[in-house]
């Protein structure tokens, strides 16, 4: 049996493109004589559909294009992922499930059992749980026939009370497979091969696993599509971050042959070039599946809007990146010089918007309010403040998206301006701590200056009021991150981190800025997300909760 | 038996203070001869907790406020509600539980079956669901003690596949007491007494209802505990919007008897009186839980920012309320005097900052980059934003908080400027449509006039641009809430709504309209949830995704 697996870039609700994307390559598939081509779970309407999936002409529509797509399937069977009716009348109203396919009509449903509900995932808040499983019969062969969670209730820490290939190993399948939607974080593909692993060796069975690539606004999916032999070797795996069709023979002896050099790539990629790629596809997507083109942002001299501003180059395209400098009174001759030469580096376009006589006019405005009370926080803010301003007015007038250049540890602590440099349409790094930030400059200069040496070099400082630096107020870069990180991503409590030998009065500095910057983060945009916990959808938290604040 | 029903105000995380208020009314239901007293879901820490949840030192928090608690429990039992860690190694690894504490110990611990995951609620996020059912034997009397969605499983239209009181009905049990968080929208208190009354009538049982009061950020909780007799009539209605505590003795022949006046109100008040005690609530909650006292608005003139202004002067007092006016060159002399007539009726604190120069230095420092180019949104913007700036430099300068003056149907269509009017800490009729506005403003004035007739009066305009109104580019406001009403709270497609007699041409437009804005919806402030389907945490929609827009 010839097996062709679809890595495909979809776009959440977009129907139309959807359908003619499964259908072109079904068509490719049956030309290169595949028995069966594999797409991923939720397909058909993209992924993350989220509240789409509660109106009932979406749920129609999916059967729709699944008609349509069925209607294709003639000398070719094929799997597709879409959301159906739940026929019981008990229990959520809907199923995640796939579609067998073959001679124009659905041969085969499977329902998704395990629903991830944590993170990123709500799938429980549409979906009822499978608690039924059948093989489904193939050109003599058994399938397996999975969807992504299900194969991933682990031995260590059962996270559900059922798995659901215990119940199908029964029936004495042949192959594995498994649609998947699997977002991207910096080290979870590691994580995925793991895994999967586990259960091709586990079940003694083959397993091919076809997972989404492309991003949904925050979301990023990397693709790594995987083939494992039934003694669990990883014999394939597809591209990262790009679509691919590849072409296997599941032979008698269950062995798998392929024409094409196999790409093995897993724990070959740094986390910080695995970045790099995620959040290039991050922009280009957003942008493209918003149907803009053209993005803007300030360019302040530091680090942060410089890494933007190349990531956004190597996404869009320099001739379509603005980047607008936007001086105050406060701002260092240097920090003008290094913006410039990133542009002139990358070739973007450029403007300059001096603020001084903005923030004047705001300052003479409020002066009968403020009297002769001290230049404070205020007057530092409406420097930010007036920056957006602008930015969005060009935004308005143009029809630019900006992109919000704050990084992961200035967002965590709240070390940053409402309404001011937290704006934007998409966070490119707000995912990014700090110290990776530097890292990520030195990917982008890899094979030449991109980004001045001297931006990387220089203390950072927000240019608010003068001779400001970062550290007036946090602690140096590397103590911040490294106990941010135990904090939000390993969700450590204070008594905890101190234990790791981190000074107590600066860890319960930092937890409590993160715990009373929650209001703040409730309003940036939604962030590119490249970690295992992100801000944004994945995390919420209380805003006038007390905990820690 | 004497049963107290403890409906308290908690703060999420604030252990301290709600482990405080619960042993105080342990002490004063004991002094008042109870033999029980039963508090609110999740009392201990707060509902909702969302992610504080996935912190190992939180829940061991909440184990150390209910041993606290116990130790009060000498000669009375008590009810209350945490979350605990799952002893099953299979499954998420927390309970929503329920306590049964008699003689200093936990006598009993119940743990929520149906976990609501739906709208606002992501309980199956956290909390494994039970599957087993026991009674408790309490003096004499056996207890079928359940967790709020736990009675709310519909015959009709059943959401889940168990029903906990079938099982626990086997046991054969003398009453029913259930512990809640149901949060307040203007029809639920209707659907609540409905769905109770008939657990009550269909399991022959009287029924103790404990809900909480009080509101945490955008959630506001209602009270109205309720208490039914075995026949399923409702024989008691704790206050709305308020604390209570209050005793019944549960008699042998099942009958209920109190000393108290009854207070059924159920049906008796107004969707708009009751939105009217919400929002106050809420106002005064987001203050007093987020350890600020005062509030600063921009005031208009127009309805949207008196309203807003009216209601914080009443939830706040008018000497903690300071009305910003920000005249423009577009705004109308009546505006200003509208305003002017508003802050003389309310006794709240005013200032006036013009902001013709402010938008003059943007426009000028802009002037190379717009060139000669039409006066159009850009301009429009630079006003609501430069606003927005004046506010919150006030903000920053003297602890204030920004209250946003958006309602729903602007919100809905995006007819608002992001970082502009926008902005705020709390949005206080974000979920009001611009009809119920209206009518809040008349429910306001019901006494005297506070809102000035003309506001009320004159058609609505954002007076951006000479002589704009509302109707310039959006439908009638009976239309609009009309169509945004089936389509948001009801999710009709648009050719549902269509067929119910709108105008095609509007529909399409309209939903459009919502669709594209989502981006805008995404950075807007918390919104204080009064119907039942708010934007915010309860509406999530993808933001590049493509179905209707």
């Amino acid at each position: 049996m010839k097996i062709a697996l679809a890595q495909l870039n979809y776009h959440v609700g977009n129907f139309e493109s959807n359908t003619n994307k499964i259908i072109q390559h079904i068509r490719e598939a049956k030309q290169n004589g595949a028995d069966l081509v594999v797409f991923a779970e939720l397909c058909v309407c993209g992924y993350p559909a989220r509240d789409f999936l509660e109106f009932n002409e979406f749920i129609t529509l999916c059967a729709e294009a699944a008609k349509t797509i069925a209607a294709e399937c003639k000398d070719i069977a094929c799997i597709i992922g879409l959301p159906t009716p739940n026929n019981n009348p008990e229990g959520k109203d809907l199923n995640n499930s796939a579609y067998f396919i073959e001679n124009g009509a659905v041969k085969a449903v499977v329902n998704k059992a395990l629903l991830p509900n944590y993170d990123i995932f709500d799938e429980y808040r549409y979906f009822e749980p499978s608690t039924q499983f059948s093989c489904i019969d193939f050109k003599g062969k058994r399938i397996a026939l999975t969807i992504c969670e299900d194969l991933w209730n682990t031995i260590e820490n059962p996270l559900y009370i059922t798995r659901p290939m215990d119940t199908l190993i029964k029936q004495n399948p042949d192959v594995m497979i498994n649609i998947a939607a699997s977002p991207f974080a910096y080290n979870h593909d590691e994580e995925r091969v793991e895994i999967l692993k586990d259960n091709a060796s586990r079940y003694n069975l083959p397993l091919f696993y076809v997972n989404h690539v492309g991003a949904q606004t925050e979301l990023i999916f990397d693709g790594g599509s995987l083939v494992f032999d039934n003694a669990g070797n990883l014999v394939d795996e597809l591209p990262y971050f790009k679509e691919a069709l590849t072409y296997y023979t599941l032979n008698e002896d269950a062995s798998i042959s392929f024409e094409h050099a196999a790409t093995i790539k897993a724990g070959h990629q740094s986390d910080i070039e695995q970045i790099h790629q995620g959040l290039i596809l991050g922009i280009k997507d957003y942008f493209v599946k918003s149907g803009f083109k053209q993005a803007i942002l300030g360019l302040s001299g530091g680090i942060d809007s410089a890494v933007v501003c190349a990531l956004a180059a190597e996404a869009l395209g320099p001739e379509n990146v603005m980047a607008v400098l936007l001086p105050s009174r406060f701002s260092s001759d240097h920090s003008i010089k290094d913006a410039e030469d990133l542009v002139a580096n990358l070739g973007c376009k450029s403007e300059t918007v001096a603020i001084a006589k903005i923030t004047e006019s705001f300052e003479s405005a409020l002066s009968p309010q403020f009297k002769n009370l001290p230049f404070n926080i205020a007057e530092e803010n409406i420097q930010s403040r007036s920056r957006a301003v602008v930015l969005m007015a060009m935004c308005n007038k143009f029809g630019y998206i900006l992109l919000n250049t704050s990084n992961k540890s200035e967002a965590a602590v709240g070390y940053g301006t409402l309404y001011g440099d937290m704006c934007g349409g998409i966070s490119v790094i707000g995912d990014v701590f700090k110290t990776q930030v530097f890292e990520l400059a030195r990917e982008i200069n890899k094979n030449r200056e991109i980004i001045p040496e001297n931006t990387i070099v220089k203390p950072p400082s927000a240019e608010l009021r003068p001779d400001q630096k970062d550290t007036d107020s946090l602690p140096e870069y590397d103590t911040l991150d490294a106990i941010l990180f135990e904090y939000i991503l390993n969700r450590r409590s204070s008594a905890e981190i101190i234990k790791l030998g981190f000074d107590e009065a600066v860890v319960r500095k930092v937890l409590r800025l993160v715990n009373i910057s929650e209001h703040k983060r409730y309003q940036t945009p939604p962030i590119l997300r490249v970690s295992p916990k992100a801000f944004g959808m994945g995390r919420r938290m209380p805003i006038v909760g007390k905990y820690l604040s």
